[in-house]
């Protein structure tokens, strides 16, 4: 159905004005080739017309060549090839070039909205070549969907929507899931982390959950204290809510204590955001002693911490310590956690775990964001959990992504120039890279895309400015047979790019002036 | 599995320690009664101890009463019941009144958060008498369950499962799934507006739409003009971004124009909020001039407009005019649409609909707030739709919802004092009903719900005060055959509540000294 505003008031004959209506529909894209227009019986009775008069608007367009008539099937609108004379690229919207436009829009934009647009165009990548045929990407930082549990999840959502599905597709309380909860509260036993099911907030993945304690924490100019470096989209969540950040560089094991305690006394940050477990990019753990001291320098400074748990399961050597969190016997951390890596990211499913106190207003604050996160999902994964199938999953992923990790270390042991140096990953999903002096990771990035490799460049995971000597390879998504051949594509550039430089160098020096 | 931390430099045996730790879990209800503990041999390897030092422990536990052994089941936490002198009631949890708290959470709120505990405190009802069985109520505002099409969903999303599952469950583009965007495109034409597929984001249900407007248009002490009375959930997400709420009165047919006029002109607000169809709480829906007016005024002050668009289907009478955003020639509209009054509440998804200019805004806010929404859940929507049903669904339910609400406007016609009067709805779930002069509906609600009957008083749809003599009454969860005794019950309280008040004014009367 199509609502055309016909104006009998008008000198134009209403045929003339259901054509005209149908033609501008077209010509702007609103009415794409292929799309069956409504049958002139039901567009004549929904316009209160006689039916001969829609068929005549119908002919004039089938002269015009803007539909096509097929007896028995109906009117389609044509494609752009069958009107002659006109090329197949889309025109100019009339619509929107022709209108006076009354409200300026970004005149209108928040601090916050101008934040984030400046993020994103100075984190703009160059443009890059084509992608040949057979890219190797360690560019992902996802789990590897080959591996998702598709199959069995479908078996639980239908046994969930037939069972539950009518109370689960209703409103629903804002916290969770009930038994969702009480899971996720035993889950984290394991690790040592003592939360009671109500202690625990299900939001829409670890993002939702930065969001909520963005906007439940922090005024503009407020600070934020971060590992440097760390995941680039909670540091936009934070800035986006005008928060200015507070580097602290990580040192062997965890952030610089000294570092630290300079930022917490001059910038009394609101919180600081770690990742103790398989940091992103790094993939480092802290140990235990460390976790400790942060614990203990926070409550000296009255700092609440943000703790994001990456799952102790995705950890392929030894077990890691136990969460900041589970150490925690004064209130001080939040903690975050998800499905995303151990699961599927695109369930968008995450919780929160956080003193009480706080925990009322995040849920206050997720009840304004979207009143709830789907519990039809939430029971799904509850289901698949409880069945011991996400025990299972893990299992193979872990062993799976060990596998793929280890073979990134001995491939970059055997093919990189001595120069190059990276972190030493216990778990997660990659690592970080320091390229040769010199050698700008951003723009590496287009002449390895054209050798066939990826990578995310340094840049992003870091604050202000700095990392370009540095790039994140993640290895999640990559088969084990394709690692060493995209770690020797990557050398090769490298290689590539370091005589470049070296020659830059010293056509610099032999153009210092001897004096 | 459970973390025990044993430590073998104390002098306390392991056993004594593991029993202690598991003591106090169960104490503090983190090990909750029928929760089974690890097997001994497992534990035992876990902790890396000897078999029989886990036995023990467990023996010490059966022998206090806090756990039960189940011979070839296993060992379970014992309920309350069990253990001689303890009551059923949740014990203090000792582990937050010892803990010496290091952060005060309250001081390290955000204006935000202040904003909404100050509103959810300001909004709390009355303690209310625990209802009685058969309570009817009319204060609900959701579709009713009883007519979910579930298992035509559950069809279709096990399709979908199946079909795209692998691609779904990974992370998805964040303007949403293409063939919904594509099917929404061809469904709002049907109304008269004219968006294209990548000028429509997919969103976590109107809520969200809400959030994501505020966060991308407004800065603290910006104004925001709305209707007054108007649906509070959005003005409580504009408030909690520090939004100064300017309410326009609502007249006869939309908002006072001289009202809104003035509004503009004194307070420059950076949008007007309004609900033109089925309005909520009223049930009103703008005539053509009246929306023709509304945009010229906005144009005239260059102040956008987010309309929040009913969906057409949900008016029970002719047909309403097309939305504001079908008449915008000048790109002032933002659009909001949502499938949680037509189809399911509990998917969360809905779809703006903006001027490309704002949308790129909106879409980079929509990242930040939880990346996407579930491609799995917009894959079956989209199937669902594509197949008619939601045609089939819309039929069925307007056609009941339209019985509910005249049957709710007979019983009000025939059973109510005079002096009460509500306004007419055209479509929607609910209408506003005023009391009689001096009957308060806040105080109303305690005696409604003794006398079994439930709605919800008016204050809640008013910006700063007001609404005291209103309630809303949304018929769209009680079933026809209830609809009477409902409005009955209503009647009863109202007329009890005015024999009071009119004593009261007699007696306020009488005290009055005749000068």
């Amino acid at each position: 159905m199509v609502h055309i505003p016909i104006d009998r008031s008008k000198p134009i004959p209403l045929a003339r004005q259901i054509q005209g209506h149908l033609e501008r529909l077209i010509q702007e894209r609103m009415l794409t080739p292929g799309v069956k227009l409504p049958a002139t019986r039901e567009l004549a009775r929904d316009l209160g017309v006689n039916r001969a008069t829609v068929a005549l608007a119908y002919d004039e367009l089938v002269a015009a060549g803007r539909v096509r008539a097929h007896v028995g099937q109906g009117t389609f609108v044509a494609g752009p090839m069958d009107v002659p004379g006109e090329s197949a690229v889309d025109p100019a919207p009339a619509r929107e070039v022709a209108a006076r436009v009354a409200v300026d829009w970004s005149g209108l934009l928040s601090r916050g909205a101008q934040i984030v647009a400046g993020d994103l165009e100075r984190r703009r990548l160059p443009a890059l070549p084509a992608p040949p045929q057979g890219l190797i990407s360690f560019a992902g930082g996802m789990p590897d969907s080959a591996m998702f549990p598709t199959e069995a999840f479908r078996r639980v959502l239908n046994a969930v929507v037939r069972e539950e599905g009518q109370e689960l597709l209703q409103y629903y309380p804002v916290g969770g899931y009930p038994p969702l909860r009480r899971f996720l509260s035993m889950y984290l036993l394991r690790s040592g982390v003592e939360a009671r099911p109500e202690e625990i907030l299900i939001v829409n993945g670890s993002q939702q959950g930065f969001d909520l304690i963005a906007r439940t924490l922090l005024d503009p100019g407020d600070c934020v204290a971060i590992e440097q470096p760390t995941y680039p989209r909670a540091m936009q969540v934070f800035r986006s809510f005008g928060a200015q950040l507070v580097p602290v560089p990580l040192g062997d094991d965890g952030p610089r204590p000294d570092a630290l305690e300079r930022a917490l006394e001059r910038h009394a940050p609101k919180f600081f955001y770690c990742q103790p477990s398989a940091h992103n990019p790094t993939g480092l753990t802290m140990s235990a002693d460390a976790r400790r001291r942060l614990l203990e320098i926070a409550a000296r400074h009255q700092v609440a911490i943000v703790e994001d748990g990456f799952d102790g399961s995705l950890c392929y050597g030894p077990r890691p310590p136990a969460p900041l969190k589970a150490l925690d016997r004064q209130g001080l951390v939040v903690y975050i956690g998800t499905f995303s890596k151990i699961l599927f990211p695109g369930l968008r499913l995450g919780w929160l775990v956080a003193p009480r106190a706080v925990l009322d207003r995040l849920e206050a604050a997720k009840q304004i964001a979207d009143i709830q996160t789907s519990a039809l999902i939430q029971a799904a994964v509850y289901r698949f959990c409880e069945r011991r199938l996400l025990e299972r999953h893990l299992a193979r992923i872990a062993e799976e992504y060990g596998r793929r990790q280890r073979r990134l270390l001995e491939s970059l042991t055997r093919r990189v120039p001595r120069d190059v140096t990276w972190t030493d990953p216990t778990g997660g999903f990659s690592l970080l890279l320091s390229l040769p002096d010199g050698v700008d990771s951003t723009a590496l990035l287009g002449r390895a895309v054209a050798r066939g490799v990826s990578f995310t460049p340094g840049p992003a995971f870091f604050a202000d400015q700095g990392g370009e000597g540095r790039l994140r390879l993640s290895f999640s998504s990559v088969p084990v047979s394709r690692i060493d051949e995209g770690v020797r594509r990557l050398a090769d550039v490298i290689r590539d790019a370091r005589r470049r430089t070296a020659h830059r160098v010293e056509a610099e020096r032999a153009a210092v002036p001897l004096v």
